[in-house]
């Protein structure tokens, strides 16, 4: 019989833990999880149990030892068959998806979904986009409040319509149900009140436990760097990134990470619904300059995906496709079928600008004349959660309308007085925070600043 | 406000905590453990809260990354006064108690506290000893076990009673009250099974906070070092003694801690009421020549106490007085005054020997011809409990009479057949195993051993 001090013991110790007690450890989280909803499961007596004190204790010992590169795949793979798990095999279809780590202004998973389900469509390889993403919280955004910003989108649906949406317009767009991956949702909220959130190998369970639960083929991990990104250096980024390649391709799945650059936020919006609108005006072929950041960074993730699923030759001819699909309107088509699928009204995506309709806003203009040469982005970010559009705490409802509009990107040109940022809000009183937060970050400079490629490194198996 | 969170972070990340931090986490611990037991105090809102979790979390990264000296005498004194604590200023006494580590057969305390109390009605400097001790818990013997075994004997006094008895007796010996140092009650459970027990940092903060809930002027430690010992390493066993030293010195208490032999049962006998025995029969002044151990132990400890406590110039003369007392009668005067103001019925010191009643006895003899070379301490440690002497969770009920005879020392020695230990049980049935564990460890050699002495090292404050 396996016992959670003895776990306790040998991680503290710096001793690896055996498969056998990985998956021992895992089943018991998900009991203690039940038992706490006041379900309890009638179990074999020899099954592990384990106390709330002991998981704080364990998580620490993982975030002060690590775990070996075995171990972590261990960890996630028992998490990802700790409750239901999607069963793409009878699709026939090459699964993909991607993950993002978080960002401002990040809606790539907008354009990404449909242009692979349009890329599927159209010639021999199949391919199924079995999407499912998370909500705001800190100051990044999420990609299902955005979606719910859409009247009848339902971002809920049980595992046989998920199945169901993804075989007919091969993409879906969900959240994660209770029953998909239990053991990660005890284990998150554990670490976030144990000071044990910022370990690589934990996130790296966490995040990859969720995308293998998927069944996917291939997985594109896009890994934030710079100072909008949740980890402090490039160095712990890369890091993480080779642990989450790693992981996936113990697991079978073929896996890539970029590292991009988050240093501004992407495109030429932040908020819930205005991100929707930017991606619905792309996908119309009505391409704002200040969304080219945006679309650039989509189509290498694109690209990537469509290489992966052997849709192209290569990660570069998979992004000029990815691009081609965005023009021809074959994405567009591929949205279309999606949302309608999912409930949502597609009549509002004729005048997406129409639906904007924040109570109040305020333009924040270039003190002096100069180059945009910086902002710390995760203070832009926050700004952004202030002004409504994220949230405090899990459950918290956020505001659809509330954001941001970017009118100039790192390095442009500014004369005085002209407009860096609009300010968009449901609540006027909201305003005068993030205004002064936005204007105490950017920095205007007599010289351009030195701007770094996008996509800076891809990380794949050697 | 302070929030456990903060405190978990700083920690984990290597940085040390204030006073006052340390302050209110002790705090949240005592009302953690109210509240569990369903007694929510009124609390003021800004006050610290820390959750099982948390406690867990923060146990293991103080396990990895240790305390400095300020933060160990910190921790140590915010659970001193984490409940009531001994007030002995009226007495107009030096107080002065012993602590161990923990020892198979080790019933100095029964010796020292009489001694320590004959010393003070004597001369001119007053003396007395408030000791609280515990019970057996794994390999160990506990002075509370060994105590109860005479009739009438209690252990549980009231705080007032307490003092009464130190006022005319200058010594009293009881358990730890609900009341006092309750913060380290909830610790010392959560650190049993969190795998925290180990930490030198946590176990000075332990001992010490309940010795110096005392009000001492005057502490001498044991900290045993060798086979049967609870630190592994002579290193460790030092650096405890060190550390708890210190702790002792920056609250005021004249601390001083001895390193010494606990490779062999101490003296003649182990087990609770044959210890009460041995004692008696000692300060009865009939000596028998396996106990030589003991008394030298008792009257090292002795020495260094009446040393702090002004009785003797030296802690070598000191341990000459201790001696003198405990051959004089003093001390078993000092003995029956303690025993009697506890309720104890002291008839039946007048034939000890007659009181030991077990069911069922074993004879282990030697093997072959040779010396005593050398055995598993810990290994006799838990024969003695597994005979009944001891337990294997905390209230358990032990045997008064299961226990173990020494006939022979290390260096002795012994002809094929004759005996080695005598086992003796209140359950014939729990023989065998403690006699198979006994036959094992015992090591018979052609050569002597080489001995170092019973005490090896003295720490004290440079």
């Amino acid at each position: 019989m396996i016992h959670a001090i003895d776990l306790i013991l040998k991680k503290r110790d710096g001793r690896e833990l055996t498969t056998a007690e990985i998956e021992a450890l895992v089943q018991a989280v998900v009991r203690y999880g039940e038992e706490r909803l006041g379900h309890p499961a009638e179990v074999d007596a020899a099954a592990t149990r384990i106390t709330e004190a002991q998981l704080g204790s364990l998580l620490m010992s993982i975030f002060e030892r690590g775990l070996s590169l075995r171990e972590t795949a261990d960890l996630t793979r028992a998490m990802r068959f700790s409750g239901e798990v999607f069963d793409c095999s009878a699709l026939g279809a090459f699964t993909v998806d991607k993950h993002s780590t978080g960002g401002v202004g990040d809606k790539s998973s907008l354009l990404i979904a449909p242009t692979l389900a349009a890329a599927g469509v159209e010639g021999a390889p199949k391919i199924a986009v079995p999407m499912i993403s998370g909500r705001s919280l800190g100051h990044t955004g999420g990609t299902l409040d955005k979606l719910e910003t859409i009247p009848g989108f339902d971002t809920q649906l049980s595992l046989p319509r998920t199945m169901e949406v993804l075989r007919t317009c091969q993409a879906v767009l969900v959240g994660q149900t209770p029953a998909l991956v239990p053991a990660d949702r005890i284990l998150y909220a554990m670490r976030d009140h144990t000071g044990t959130v910022e370990s690589p190998f934990l996130i790296t369970a966490s995040i990859m436990s969720k995308k293998l639960a998927e069944d996917l083929n291939g997985l594109v991990l896009d890994v934030k760097v710079g100072s909008g990104a949740f980890m402090p250096t490039y160095e712990r980024s890369k890091f993480l990134a080779e642990l989450m390649v790693s992981t996936g391709e113990a697991s079978g799945t073929r896996t890539v990470a970029l590292l991009t650059a988050m240093d501004e936020p992407l495109g030429r919006y932040a908020g819930n619904w205005l991100e929707v609108q930017e991606c619905v005006e792309i996908m119309q072929g009505r391409r704002h300059a200040l969304s080219a950041g945006l679309i650039e960074l989509s189509n290498a993730l694109s690209g990537w995906m469509l290489f992966l699923a052997g849709r192209a030759g290569s990660a570069e001819a998979g992004a000029e496709l990815a691009d081609e699909l965005l023009r021809s309107g074959a994405a567009y088509g591929a949205w279309l079928r999606t949302v309608e699928a999912q409930g949502g009204d597609t009549r509002i995506f004729d005048d997406p600008a129409a639906f904007h309709r924040p109570k109040a806003q305020r333009v924040l203009t270039a003190p002096r004349a100069g180059y945009l040469a910086g902002m710390d982005c995760k203070q832009v970010g926050w700004a952004v959660q202030r002004l409504g559009a994220g949230r405090s705490r899990p459950g918290d409802a956020v505001s659809a309308h509330a954001g941001l509009e970017s009118h100039a990107k790192l390095g442009d040109r500014l004369e005085a007085g002209q407009p860096v940022f609009t300010l968009f809000t449901e609540d006027e009183a909201l305003l005068a925070e993030p205004y002064a937060m936005l204007a105490e970050t950017i920095e205007i400079a007599p010289e351009p600043p030195l701007l770094g490629p996008l996509v800076r490194e891809v990380v794949r198996r050697v």
